[in-house]
């Protein structure tokens, strides 16, 4: 078995949904060396998050931000945990709906997405520091 | 290590949940081969998902198709990506609400799955094609 | 490759969001000798589910309780699966936007989350009885 790991820091990043795929393949060289395989990239925070979506139209990313303030709004009168400002709460909620992780099957030394797909940093803090990620890969 | 990967498409199914439990199992045997492992079912798009929920009554799965219609509506008034049509943006939203793997444990050789749950193909776009997975067993 | 896996009930958690870090630590201490790696946690269920999120205050866990259950409402008229009471149907309709299984790397024999985050058990049933986990950790 292989098994290689490295943690890393993004920078910081604007609210919103943003393409991190090639950043993340920058990090992890040795993926080329796993014939069949998987890859884990872990998000070592709690208000942003990672998902897997449409990698060409910026607009796409623009639509989730919007769509997530709509359904998981800011200021929500029930939400007891106020005061890490407005965005925080929202931002925790948001983070478990789109999840920490991402795990991308590997073939031939390659990521085997679609060809549509890339990695997104879902970054849901009004002014966040860079993020902390784990990435792992592993096969034979 | 023991490694099994297999790639292949899924004939069209119309938008909505259906079970996909019995497809998979029959796409990678060699899962009886694992004694201790991991499963992983990887989907290659992203206007549909996969998720793991209530094997037994299509109603669960009607109502997942009317809930997530709501919570996700087409036609919103801020999305911008409208011009692929209007199933197409929130299909890529509910893409990432579900998620675009399942990872389920191995057991002497079996998925180890509650009695209740099965593989959900979860297709939000109207009028989709064949959506094309891929498989992967580890483990030892 | 090491593998270990180990299958083991919660006692019952009352409707919410729950952290369980420690008692998931304490089902599997073979962890300890995986020195990079992966743990995965599985439910065996379709109305509780599993996910990462901030470990200090309450409020976050009871901001979630309340959000979730806005956005995923009892009683909608557009419900089918009615028959197995009010909190039924929306707790499938949560478990899938939780997720079933979280996946977290392991570094020197420990796991590699972030200072703020924990692993919840979110209960969706009003009376659930105790529930299933599968615990894997893998690496070298």
């Amino acid at each position: 078995m292989k098994f290689y790991q490295n943690e890393f820091k993004l920078p910081p990043f604007k609210r919103g949904f943003h393409l991190i795929t090639s950043q993340v393949l920058q990090e992890l060289p040795h993926l080329q060396n796993v014939n069949s395989g998987m890859l884990q990239v872990f998000i070592k925070h709690t208000s942003a998050s990672l998902t897997i979506n449409e990698n060409a139209d910026p607009s796409v990313r623009a639509d989730f931000e919007s769509h997530m303030n709509i359904m998981v709004p800011e200021n929500a009168p029930y939400y007891i945990h106020t005061y890490e400002g407005s965005d925080d709460m929202p931002a925790h909620i948001k983070s478990s709906l789109m999840g920490t992780s991402v795990q991308i099957p590997i073939t031939n030394g390659k990521l085997n997405l679609g060809i549509w797909q890339g990695i997104y940093l879902c970054e849901h803090r009004d002014y966040a520091s860079g993020r902390n990620l784990v990435i792992s890969a592993f096969g034979i």
